[in-house]
Order: C-alpha cells, then sequence, then structure tokens
C-alpha cells in the first residue's frame, strides 16, 4: 500500500496549523507531502518547500497552477487530497475549485465564512463524490472516541442533559483598549465572518455536543457578549440548546475568560450515568454512575473500544504528549549534527547512559551486599 | 538547509519504539529517513521499508551491509545518523561498529547490557568524535526543560531532597505464575542484563534525578525485591541516595505497583523552594515555595524558559497530544480514501462544517432578536 | 465572656441538619444549646433532648410553649438565638413569631415557601431589630471568603463573566418513575413552593454569585426543565444573568446531571485575572492570571485576609475534615467505654502508640549504626 | 443513654489541638466535658474553664487535685476518661497516674518520649483494664477506614508493596539559622525525645502502615538527616521495611520538604490490585486494578463499609469540612449577637433569603413567558 500523495495550500513557515497537519500526516506513514502553495508569495513558499524537501517543480504559484500542472503528471503521481490551511475567507473559494476539480479536500475550519457559501460547497461535494473532512481537531482524541461510543452503546442511558463548555482568555488584554481591538483581524467582520467567539469555538462546542452524542440540536437560544459599543464581534457568549422538549442543553465560549487557555469540557448526562471530558487532560475520561465509584478511564487499554483504541499508538500511561518529548531529543540531535553544538541538556549523551549502566549494576552489587552503601565513582 | 538523513536499525512493522522515533524524527522537519535494516529477517524489513516508501536499495540485509553500501554513495547522500532500536544486547556492538564507521548514532536506553560495554562504547566516541545521543525519552518534555532551567537559576536555592518515583505494574500479571515468569525475555539476565526493574525504569528515575538538579550522586544503597526464588531478576526496588554528606535522595522503582501505568513523578526540595513534576501530565510543574499559594506552571507561556518553549509548538492550553487527535483524523481520511469507507466519527465530514456555519449565524440572529429562540432546521 | 444561649426548632432524630448546627454552634465554643422543640412529637423531642443532656423543662411542647415559658426565666438565663431547622413551609410562621417576640434567629433556606411571605418577615425584622442569619452554609468556608476579599480587593479587575454550577444527580432515581415522583415531597408544590431545583439548589448558587462579586444581578432568562408532563417542578435550569449592560453570567442547576454529589463550582473572571473554587474540594482557590502561572491557594497561610484567617482553625494541610476524623476515633472510645467492646481499628490503642515508639527508637538505631537492618522484635 | 464524662489535662486556650479534641468530642453528642487541668497556671485555666462554661470546682490546680477531689464525686458524675493534651514528656507521668487510678485515657501521640516509659504504660494498663487511646488522628478518616476494610477483605489481593510518605516543610525557615535551630523545642532532646521528624510524623507514617495493611513490620532500615552537625535531631528520613521477606515498604517522611503543608499518602500495592489514599484530600480513596478504570471512592455511598459509613455525618459530596463553614456562620452570627455588629459577609442576613425567594420566582416566571428576559426589581 503506498502512500497517499498530499498536498498544502497554506501552512508555510511558521504556521501552527501547518506544522500541526504536517506531523499528523506523517503519524501513521500514510501520507507523502508532495507539494503545494505554501504562501501567496512564491519565493516564501519556493524557499519553505525546499526545507521541506519537496520538489520544487511541485510548489505551485498559485492553484489556478496547481490545478492545471498536476493534471499533466502520470496518474499514480498525482495529488490525491489537499489541504486547506489557508486564511478563513480563502476557505470557500479554494475547496469549491479543488472539489470542481476531483480533489479529496482537507479543510480547516470554520468551513466557510457565510452559511450560504458552506451549502455551495456542499452542492459541489455531492457533484464530485471526493471525500472531504474538516478539521474540528478535538474529535480526534482516543478518550472522545470512547465517550462517542460508550454513549451510542447506551453506557448512559438515554441523555437528558448536555453541557459544553469552551472558555479562553486569550482577547482579554485585546478588547479593552480601543485601537488594539479595532485592528485585530479576528474582530474584523470582514475577515472573519459575522462571529468572533462563536465562530472560532463556540462551533468546536457545537460540532462536539452532537459528536459524541450523536443527537442533533433542533433550536436555540442565544446571549451574546460584544463588551463594547464599537466592537461589531462577539467575545462571549452563553446558548441554550434544545434537543428535543426534553432533551436540553448550553454551551458557554468566552474569550475573555481571563486566564484561560484552552478550557474545553464536555459533560453528558444521560438517565444511567454520565460522561466528562477536559481537552487541557486529554487522557482521561470519567464515567460517573448513581452510588457507585467514579470511574476514570485512559487511552490504551483493552476496556475501550477498537475505534478508541485505533487512535492510540502507545501503552497505557504514556501520555500522547510523550512523542513531542522525544521530537525534542531529535530536535537537540539534530542541532548538535548540523552545528556541532553540544548544548548539555539537550538531549543525553553517550556519558549518561554510560553512567545509566554504572547505576544498574552498583544497585544490584549495593543490594547482594546486604544493603550496604556503594560509592559512585565515575563521573 | 537540507534534512539530515537518517538511517533506522530495528523498529520494524508494529514495533512501538519505531513510531515513536519515526514520528519524533518528523516533528521538526530536520529529518529524512533514507533507509536502515528493520528487521532481521530481510524480506520483511523490505516490504516495511516499501511501506514507509523507501529505495529499496537502502533497506540493507544487515549493519555491515549497510556500512558497505552506504560508504559507496556520494558524500551528500549517506546517512549522517542512525537510530539503534534493536533488543537491547544489540546495542553493544551495533553501536561500537557505528562509531568505528563514523556515524552518529542515537540508541536507545539501556545503554548496553554491562557497564563494561558502556565504557568501551565511550572510549570508541571519544575517538571518532560523533555525536551519541541515548534516548532517555522522559528529559525532553518541555516542564522537565523548564524545571531544570529553574533548579539552574537558584528558582529553589539550594537542593535538600531529592525523590523520585517510577512506579509500574505491567510485571504483575506475569510474575506470579512460574510458567509466564520464566519465559519472559525481561527476565531473562542473558537477554536483559542483571536487572530487570532498575534496568529498565530504575535507570530513568536515576537519569533524571541528575538531570534537573544538575548534582551528581555520589552514594547508593539500594534493596531489591525479587519476590520468587526462582526469579533472577529485581522487579521492585528502593534505592537511597547521597549526593553529599547534607544532600539525600530516594529513587523508588517497581514493575509490581499492581494498575500503576506508568507514574514517573519527580519531587525536588531546596531550602528557597520545591519542584514536582509527574509524567503522566506532563504539561503541568508546581512551584512550591513557603507560605505561598502554590504555582502551576504550563508550557508555552513567556514566562518559561528558551530551552522550555523550543520544545513547545502550540500556543498553551494545547496539550501536546493534540498532534495525536490531529493525526487521528488524518488517518480517519486516509482510510476513507483508499478504502472509499466514510466510515461517520473517524473525521468530521462536510456536513459536520456546513451545520457549523449553520448555529454560527442562527446564535447571532438569536442575540440580535433579543435572546430568542430559533430552530436549526438543517440536519 | 459567657456563651451565648441558643434554642433549636427541629433538627432532632438522625437528622443530619440537626447534626450540622450543633457541631457548627461547638466549634469556637461560643453557643450553649440549653432547649428547644426537636420534634412535632413531644415525646420524641424529650427523648432527644434528654440525648443532648438538657434540662426537660426546657424541651418544650411547640413554638408557643417556647415563648411564653422562656419569658418567664430570668434574663440572663434566656434563649438568645434560635435555630429553625423545620420543614420549609414552617420557616415563615415560626420565624416570624420568633422575631415578634424579640428573638435574635438563625433560619434554614429556603428563607420560606415565597417571595411575598420573605418580604413580610423583612418588616418584622426592621421593627425587632433582631439579628437574622440565613444558613447559605457554603459562604462560611475560609476560600469562599477569600474570594469574596479578593474580588473585593480589585485583585481581578472589573469583573466581566459570572458562571456558577450547581449539579446533582440524587433525583434521577425518582423522577422517571411515575409513582416516585408523584410521592416526593420535594415535588410536590404544597410542601415545597414553585420549584425544585432552583429552589433547593439554584439559589444557593444565586446568593453566592452576589455574595462573591459584592454585585446585584439586574435581570433573569430562564430555561427549566420538568422532564414529564405531570411533574409540576423544575428539576434541572438554566439562567442567564445580566448584572449589567455589560457584565454577564450564568447559573446552570441540575438534580438529573446523574451521578454528581454536589458539585458546587464557582468561576468569576475580570479583566485583570479570575478566580475558581469548587465546593467538593473547598480547600483550593484557584487564582488565573493573563501568562502567569495559575496560582492555588489553600486555608491558614498568612497570604490570606484576616476574613478568611478568622475561619481557619488549623494550620495549612489540615483539611477542614480532620475534625471528623478526631470525632470518629472519640466515637470509637466512647464505644468501647460504654460497651466495653475493643473493635480493633475504630480507635489506636495503647499497644500502637507503644509500638510508635519503638519505631522512633530503632530508626534512630539504624541510621546510628550506619543504615543497617534492625528487627522489631515486639508485636 | 447519658453523655461520657470527659476530663482535659492540657489543651487550654489558643491550643489547637485542644480544638480538636473538644469539637470531636462534640460530634456524636457522646461526651460532656466536665472538668480538668487546661494549664500550668491554675489562673488561666481557670478563665479558660470559664469560657467553656465548666463548674469551676472541677477546674484543678493539677492532676494530684483531680484524682483526690473526682473521687470524692459521686461515681455517676465522675470523670469517665481523661484527654492527655500536654506537653509529650508529660504524657508519661499524666497516663500512668491515671490508669492507676482507673481512669479511662485518651492520650496524644507520640505516646510517651521513649520505648521503655511506653512499655511501663502497657504494663500499667494490663492491670487496670482500662479503656486506653491513642490519637493517631489520620485513622479515623472514613476513607482510610474504607481502604482498611477493603484490604481485610482481599479486595487488592496479598500485599507485596507499601509505600507511605509523610512531607512537610515547615522546619526548613528554622533550620538553616543557628540561633532558630538551637531554640526550637522540637529539636531539643530533653523536650522532645530522641528524634524530631520520626518522632513527630514518621510515627504516624508507621501506624498508618501497619493499620490500613493489617500485617506487622518485622525489620527496617534506616537513613536519617540532620543537616548540620550541630543539630542533634533528624528533621528528614528515609526507612525501608520489611513485613516479611517478600513484602516490603518504604517510609519517607520530612520536614524539610519546602512548601509541603502536611502531605500525608499512602500507597498499597497487592497483587490484585491497589489502593492509595492522600491526607490533604481525605475524601477520596483511589482504587487501581489491572487493565481496568481507575476507581474513585467517596465518603458516604452505600458502597462503602459499615465501618467507614459509621464515621460519615453527611451525605455524599459534602466534604467533611462542611462543619467548619456552617461553624465559620454561627461564629459570625455570634459575633453580630454580642457585638452588635453586622458585618455583611459574615453570616447571610435575612434579605439574602428575602433575595434568594425573588430569583427562584422569577426564574419560574421567565421560563413559564417562553424564556424572556425578567428584572430583578428588589436590591
Amino acid at each position: 500500500m503506498s502512500k497517499i500523495k498530499l498536498g498544502i495550500l497554506g501552512g508555510g513557515e511558521d504556521s501552527l496549523i501547518g506544522i500541526l497537519h504536517r506531523v499528523a500526516a506523517s503519524m501513521f506513514d500514510r501520507y507523502e507531502i508532495v507539494g503545494g502553495v505554501f504562501d501567496i508569495e512564491h519565493a516564501r513558499s519556493l524557499s519553505f518547500g525546499e526545507k521541506l524537501q519537496l520538489d520544487s517543480k511541485r510548489i505551485y504559484r498559485d492553484l489556478d497552477h496547481l490545478i492545471k500542472e498536476e493534471a499533466q503528471l502520470p496518474e499514480n503521481e498525482r495529488m490525491q487530497v489537499i489541504s486547506v490551511l489557508t486564511p478563513n475567507f480563502l476557505h470557500f473559494p479554494m475547496a469549491k475549485q479543488l472539489l470542481e476539480n476531483g480533489y479529496n479536500v482537507i479543510c480547516e475550519k470554520p468551513l466557510t465564512t457565510t452559511y450560504e457559501e458552506a451549502k455551495i460547497l456542499q452542492k459541489t461535494q455531492e457533484k464530485s463524490g471526493s471525500i472531504f473532512g474538516v478539521t474540528y481537531t478535538y474529535t480526534g482524541y482516543p478518550m472522545v472516541r470512547q465517550m462517542k461510543t460508550m454513549i451510542s452503546n447506551g453506557e448512559i442511558g438515554e441523555i437528558q442533559k448536555v453541557d459544553v463548555q469552551y472558555y479562553q482568555g486569550w482577547i482579554n488584554p485585546l478588547i479593552h483598549d480601543k485601537e488594539k481591538r479595532s485592528n485585530t483581524w479576528r474582530l474584523d467582520p470582514e475577515k472573519s465572518g459575522i462571529s468572533c467567539c462563536i465562530g472560532d469555538i463556540g462551533t468546536h462546542a457545537f460540532n462536539m455536543a452532537e459528536y459524541v452524542t450523536g443527537m442533533r440540536i433542533s433550536s436555540i437560544l442565544a446571549d451574546l457578549n460584544y463588551l463594547y459599543e464599537d466592537n461589531p464581534m462577539d467575545i462571549d457568549g452563553t446558548v441554550l440548546l434544545r434537543f428535543s422538549e426534553k432533551v436540553k442543553g448550553v454551551i458557554r465560549a468566552s474569550q475573555i475568560a481571563t486566564g484561560e487557555e484552552n478550557n474545553f469540557t464536555v459533560k453528558i448526562y444521560g438517565n444511567k450515568g454520565a460522561l466528562k471530558w477536559e481537552q487541557e487532560n486529554p487522557n482521561y475520561l470519567y464515567l460517573l454512575k448513581e452510588d457507585q465509584p467514579l470511574q476514570v478511564l485512559k487511552p490504551g487499554h483493552s476496556y475501550n473500544s477498537d475505534f478508541s483504541l485505533e487512535g492510540t499508538k502507545l501503552p497505557p500511561g504514556h501520555p500522547e504528549g510523550i512523542f513531542d518529548s522525544m521530537g525534542n531529543i531529535y530536535l537537540g540531535i539534530a542541532n548538535a549534527i548540523e552545528k556541532n553544538t553540544k548544548f548539555e541538556g539537550a538531549f543525553p549523551p553517550l556519558a549518561e547512559g554510560l553512567r545509566g549502566m554504572s547505576f544498574i549494576e552498583k544497585t544490584v552489587a549495593s543490594h547482594k551486599k546486604g544493603n550496604v552503601w556503594i560509592k559512585m565513582n565515575d563521573k
């Protein structure tokens, strides 16, 4: 099975979302990045592509060129799917053009800037029959998937209350200063659509509420906060949810929850139990039952569903972030190799391995001699 | 700057350590995997290399062939560093041969099976002048690096107590059954050296204690547990540490701490404060000071050291595991593309993006109409 | 300073609220319980009073008798304050009668069954000039008081968002069974007023929101859930709050949050920081500031306000519940004394104290002899 | 059943241990404090007894007087048990005298200053047949009792590892200053016996290890730290434990664990599972099993043992500290009554009860009118 050929639009240089998508694409050895348009300026796009060691011929000037020139390649070399990581207002025209040309698409959220555009996109996809994924990232966590499975298996019975919170504080230092708030693109309706807080994070909360419950919200009542009259965009809001007459819920989203980082929590209450999950500690899923001990489920255990286990690469107790830890050590070694610096601490040098062996041997010796002190002579 | 050419020994197929090293190598776009020996059986090695889409010429029969044939390549194409992910007893001969042939080496721990071997390796490296990294993975976490920096900056004053715990429970189901325990390679001195628990995890604790404090342990007193007389290998132990006359510490390591996953915690107490870190929640670093509120530091904030920030790729509140979450979504899309299945839940399809746009528009409308209920008509 | 003479209405036998009030009254050696009406049946009231070793003359038949006969006592012997712990619908008539007769009153919440009654009570108090306390218990926690002080000192700046949650699950096993729900007094408007969930716990959330912020809610919008058409009382609800045009908030209360015990949490966000507190872990107060480490404040430290410290009786690290732990040991000893049983474990007998001394001496001896093993010969 | 007559030695005025014992004695309405010797100075003892409203005749000059004069009282009025809360070196002579005179005794720990004294005490008790309790306070927590029961029921199988930690940091600011350390009574062997850290807190750890496991430690190996040569008392130590050849353990105790408050944690690992408990969060008991979700047990649930439930006075979710919260409100009211101050915040006044009623009515009205905004007109 050969790797899927992946093209990328946007996400160049220091783009965080670019890093996230590239690493994600590498995780299961299933994708090969073959080219794209990384930047609106072709020179920068080219130099970034070079850093990724891509064939410079496939670093295109723009999307039109990409589509035209990829079509010239032998079919088994062409991009099979393209990730759209550009600013929000470009999602729609690019995704549409890609669909019209038969590409599978991975698109960052929000999908478009208006509902109208999104409907057009949907019709376009229906014609093309392409695969189209929107990266609501948080639905990929193993314990979110476990939550979804357990709910659909009836583990907590019939749902009777849904409570989703998405609190951040990042806009607080900007919103109270008139100049700053008028210069923030997130607060500019032309660039960000009609909503800031709900558009950016409320939409994650909404998607998650429907994703894990498998239910559809039938109506909503919202109260938003703009804080200042000259601010056209909501930066905080509470939305009452009605799934059905009996099943209610609430989404709370804020960007002025000062000091909060990315506090996205999901609580689903059924008539037989409840499930809770918090994005900032994504390896824990809490199962509550009446008059029973609280249960804490973690990834990688055999009690999890196949769907959850498929997304876990390491044994229990290895938080997913361990990839990053190892990644940092590889970075330290790369720096050492290329710059010939050997910064103490950036990676464990051979001497530490040596010392570790000494420790093992002396520990066993201390024990075998009757638990006595032994010197660690070496350094 | 072109990518560093990386070869790999071992780590084929479903090897967890193989996945970990490959993902780590991809994290900062600094390495390109070009070949290696993935399996002792060449056919399996080849088929795994094919999965990684490597040039089959560089999937070598064994290390001898690798060394000989790589040397035939133009210098700028040759492997620059080689990761040794083979069983423990092969670390020494392979690493030695690599050093003797001028390669930079990344080697899994434990470095060797005896201290004697490790000393030979060190001498070999001194001659070759190569870079040699031992992957004590946990030292790469951003908050471990922050801990190291804060201690070296005197944040907690002079260290007066060191407490490191590494508790696992995985060997419990094996150790109490005579047949199982005699068939576990980890409990076989020929394959695993003289120690199981201390050799496998005690050594991490030891390395961490010295890494974060910047101090050297001068002597040790150990009490190990073997549980059964026919078991030649420790599966639990406590090691008293003496850094200096005044500065003492203790390492507790266990593989019979039933129910523990990978509970590695580090506590360093100084005369001006203390720092604590837990591997299973690696994004939190706790700073204790006399009669002051407990402080909880997290990655990505400007209050962290450059050394810590270098290892953080995303903004605060995005646990490092988010890469995995996104990785899982990419996997779902890959499956959809290749198998043409569109499993509901494995990735968010376009329809969810559409629905998200509807939610945003209706939320703003509900608010603007005076906080009234609005129907979500679409599905 | 002599103790205040306290009378009690209700709270007899196994009444939990009775225990809570009696222990609270004993905490600072400021009250002496002298009598009351513990039960509607006089015989039970008398026997309970006897258990408390009260003068049986002051265990009155009913409130009328209490008022008449207390007035006959010398002034310095009379009850000075009376706690009303009776069912909700009796709060109003009893408290009114007490105020009219010049008594200070401590009254359980909810104050009355209707707002109308409460207004009458207020007018009665204005005439009498008595002290009148309503036991919103949770406002007495040291860290709630610390929160109130910090907010009033401007520690988190101007408040911009208030979020209070009070989730319980206790009504879940009753509500889904038609017979059970029609026989629960909490769901009977005649006994419990017009609201169950909001009346019982929403009102705590409301009081807490105003208590810690020092602000007043100016208007509300509510969405309640009754789950079944034949159920006349809300058992879940979300209330949008408006303090002022800019300052909004939300109260979420539920008795169908299955598996929740008494999950009452308060989050206050200001433009300079935020404070969070959770009733189930009442010794922790969380202070969030932009781009600073999270701070966790605990009771008894000098960094707390005098108002908070006044309510802390033990040094830091002794959770308030330690009183209960010691109380249990006293109970074990009481049982041993009276029943002459010496149940192993109900309290530590002398032999354990002896053994503790042996441990101390042998520990020092082991150390002084150079860290050697010493036997614990005794049992 | 009349209350048990309790006398107290020591614990006068602001003594924390005095408060703790008095509140504990009141918790189950089983004791009546009738007198004692609260202070070495009789005048202070008398004034403290007056505060407690005790009969001044039973505030004795010293223990000799107490014993002589109590014996003159009718038998059913005499003290039945006496709590010894005096400085450590007085425990022995007082407890001995009490036992010799037939009293039941409650004695603070450490029982005596030497093992020798403790043995004498034991013999004295054997003769007298009195009840004698040593207040190892922490064994009274409901979840410690649950832990003990579960272990004895075989819930975690055969114990294979015991790990107890007791870390405090309080001596850190004293120990590094020569003058301060030479003036601290805890570091003076004449007043505190041969050990500071082990004697004060190590002994709790030791008792707890044996209490919850029901096993006896057979030998120990200790490493203590004194930090300074002129300091005669240990302020930190690690003690290796051997229960049997196979079953090992470790106690870690410290008073120089800077920033720690009263961090006493117990971890017991068996071959079928493990149990963990932390004194600073005493309402949580953690049950670990291989490849099963972590379970968190809390007090008051029916899944707990009778022994645990006996020590829980309130329903689940009410942390034991709620007594203190209510106690603080009673204190606020006492202050208001006596000083006629009505400090805003020290207790909830009638106006808050009124406002609560308004909130309830308006919330129901908002809901019934179709979820609309309603003003809170009153203040």
